[in-house]
């Protein structure tokens, strides 16, 4: 029984595509295959061999390849979807909906194809519809089919409480529930610097204003852009799930998942605390929420079902 | 006397530079100040933003900023150029090289006011001649201006070979003296896998395919972007120079160093082994050289002496 | 102005200073200088040497010497010390007090010498009052000599709670008030798993016991041993004071720290949350408690006042 | 198909044991199961747990426990082999040997019994007569049962040349063939300081002195601490090993191999480079050798096949 190495594949070779390849590895995760659309090819495997060409620098043993092909992904042990497109200047969100549907379908029918046995990752948004469709689309068993947001939202609301405490984010937990950000349902009580509650080291205006920013954090990138959106913390978002899984880790990390009644919700995919490990999703923690919280996430699991009406 | 965070401050808020930011970053290295142009201020604020926000996820504690205000440069323990711009169709190469002699004279310019007690590592093409500019511009002593090729040119060599034998890229070194790319003189003896002469594992013909290729490496990576140039790799070789010259290692690199005498060259900058450490650029390290070997490296010398021509 | 190596002095050549040492070698925060006795001066080099010779295998660039002679601590960023003796069958717990405070004030005194701007971790037994003697016979300023205790009582209370509920230890929090070992205050409302609050997840009766495990920690591995105690997590916590203090990060850590009117005492050093950054320690964080944690509290501050007695 | 963690098993909880474990669990390879005898039961378990308690410090996430029941190391995908007595005063060489000898075939039984598709790693000295009883006793395939030796020679090798060159051992490569120690082979032809071979750096007079500082390099230890053997070093090299192959990175390192014609010797084990991968031993690199060192590699497997002559 010969030891052999990981496969991940990521599907989509833009920025945050590329940035998930680079950072898996750097961590030794496994080889990567990057995958883009047969346009894109040449690009895509431009990409994979300039990371490929740093590895010997940084020292990481990890062959990053590029390819517009699906069979090149054959056998992987997970693959992230980070295809799709964003949505541009008169485009209705119906229309992105409707886009990137179809594009989740076509994307997961080839990796299905290729991997049956693999634990599939979606970023691509609206991130709680997309994975709704994948999971559909594949067939796969719930805990094999997971979303990527609340990963993202809570770093970026560290970020934000390290700064105004003057500490290291070393120290910062944050706790967020719910839709990916505007909806998103950050849970203050469970947050803490060091375990110190924030409520008792940051005034209510200032975390308010905290929680407001990192529900819009995703558009403050935007904005400061200019053009595109986010790809470094998306990307060390995704690898933080694909590491938890390959090593099975059982890591109580927040992502979005399937509902069939936790949370009184059934049908839907939303974020919730979940436990991440050598199956996947292995379980989704359930915990008493104030009446504040459950109105929250009410409406962000009606925010999903908006989304998914269209899908229709 | 307090302990206090290394400060590492990028100039030019491209893909090569943010990419620098970010695996300082992640290897703590000390904060970094990503530095573009007025026009850039937001998105060099947006990429670096976005960098920080990934720190809580992997861990890192690192402060990354954007700006286009050389203030916040201030008291840099070393400062790495990436600004200049790349040759357009059409454009001829002496325009080249006096637009970016130009870029690179007004950014030392900021740099020494703010920062006197620096060292500079330079990227930006055509890097041997830009190093002499820099190093001219600042009036530093030789030992702190410091230029990047050879980790390069070497990490694409090692990636090709360690490709053609299917060894892992951690037993794979190469040599290389001389200009970057096309100029490149690969010193073949000195390279090897586990310590095993390359020569003895690869035939002549495949070997000199590999060279080939290492020397039009930045070329491929090009062809296969079609828009736009290498910059995994080229970071990574920029934070290896900044990380040996931070923590004091004297590690034996490849560097562009102005040479006084050295190889029987004088007043030119090229790529040379030496020793980098906690002084910057600490020695240059003079091999004896075949005929071969020489008469290639005079070529490269020559090719640095035309385009230093230009520039007067 | 040229980048040096930070220095790391650990005194003390035993199991746990030389873990110590391995492992803030392995980390690159500097080189380490191990001392011992002079009748311990071989078997410390002996230590030092192999450690070193590990260096190349693993890749860090870290000088680990071995030596009898404080000179050779000249200079030193931090200095560790571990040195003293373990409580032996027959010896009364005065004696024990005594004969370490006599080793901790002439070690205290060649530290001060060689290093009069050096930050000083304490972690010989009883602690609280060893790093009460440091600090009063090197006449710093309180930010500049802290004790370990908290953060390995921590490491332990996560260990078991990560057990009970088969996840990873990447995602427990626990939090640690008072004195070392029986006389640790649990603030059981600020540990979680994950965010989530431990008595969410875990029944008390398991709760009370994993915190009694924890009480006893030291004393199990003792037990288990047969002979000696434990000095991988204590070495491990060390590290993580030294790095936090050498890389400035400001990191929210329980510490024991020098109390003038915080939590109601004065003039004793007792393990409270703290910032430990560039300058040491540069914050006590002061936290409400409850009536039970405050008695808690109260009776470790009594603790620590009866072996303070037993110093005059 | 779920991921599952990797398992390596240590049998020998001594010092080298004891390090192994604790490294291969900072790297996260996998669990981690360290065996010793009955007798020795408590205080393994008293080690792994204290190493286990480190890791919420460190991060790492690992299980490292302690046994001595053999079922405990079920289905490990590498068992790495520290057991065996030392050397004692008036101990004839002879009856180390076959103490030893028959310690391997008792251990190699039990391991073979409860993990028949794992690779195993020996360092029980003398190593490569012992790495020949346990593929005997074994009767696993050859690429499954390798020997430590040439990468701890190798390391302190570099250690010495880093030092005399004052360079950092991170570009510092060593090469040695043969048996471990005093037979060792340096090709020194095949070493070099950033691929700058090293006689053009240090003069004959002192390398001769490096490689006979090396050869004793275990002595050199030995007499330092007066009681007991090297372990960091030794446990490093053989993590080193495990990685290479549970990763099945395919890495030149030497290793302990069973000839069969190779560099001319038949039916003995002898240090040679080799590439390590996913199925454990997978190459013998044959090199062409000058006469002195052919005669060198012959003395070294003239001592080994003395050393099987007393197996018998």
């Amino acid at each position: 029984m010969a030891n052999t190495r990981k496969k991940i594949s990521v599907i989509g070779g833009g920025f945050t595509g590329a940035t998930t390849a680079f950072i898996a590895g750097q961590k030794e995760l496994g080889d990567v295959v990057l995958v883009d659309i047969p346009d894109m090819e040449d690009p895509t495997k431009g990409k994979a061999l300039d990371m490929l060409e740093a590895s010997p620098v940084q020292g990481f043993d990890a062959k990053i390849t590029g390819t517009a092909n699906y069979k090149d992904t054959a056998d992987s042990d997970i693959v992230v979807i980070t295809a799709g497109i964003a949505r541009k200047p008169g485009m209705s969100r119906d229309d992105l909906v409707n886009t990137n549907a179809k594009i989740m379908k076509s994307v997961t029918q080839e990796i299905v194809k290729y991997s049956p046995d693999c634990t599939i990752i979606v970023l691509t948004n609206p991130v709680d519809a997309m994975t709704y469709t994948v999971l559909k689309a594949s067939g796969f068993p719930k805990n094999r089919v997971i979303g990527q947001s609340g990963i993202l939202d809570t770093a970026r609301f560290c970020t934000f409480v390290a700064e105004e405490l003057n500490l290291s984010v070393k120290d910062i937990r944050g706790f967020v529930l719910g839709g990916h950000g505007d909806d998103m349902v950050p849970l203050i009580r469970y947050s803490n610097a060091g375990g110190i509650p924030l409520d008792k080291l940051i005034s209510k205006e200032r975390l308010d204003a905290i929680v407001e920013r990192t529900r819009k954090g995703g558009g403050e990138i935007v904005a400061l852009l200019g053009n595109g959106s986010a790809y470094y913390a998306p990307a060390a978002s995704l690898v933080e799930m694909v590491e938890a899984i390959l090593k099975d880790q059982r890591r109580v990390l927040p992502a979005i998942a399937y509902l069939e009644g936790e949370y009184g919700y059934d049908g839907i995919c939303l974020g919730v605390p979940t436990i991440l490990g050598g199956k996947g999703l292995e379980e989704i923690v359930e915990l008493e929420l104030t009446e504040e919280e459950k109105a929250d996430l009410d409406q962000s699991a009606e925010s999903v079902r908006n989304v998914m009406n269209v899908l229709a």
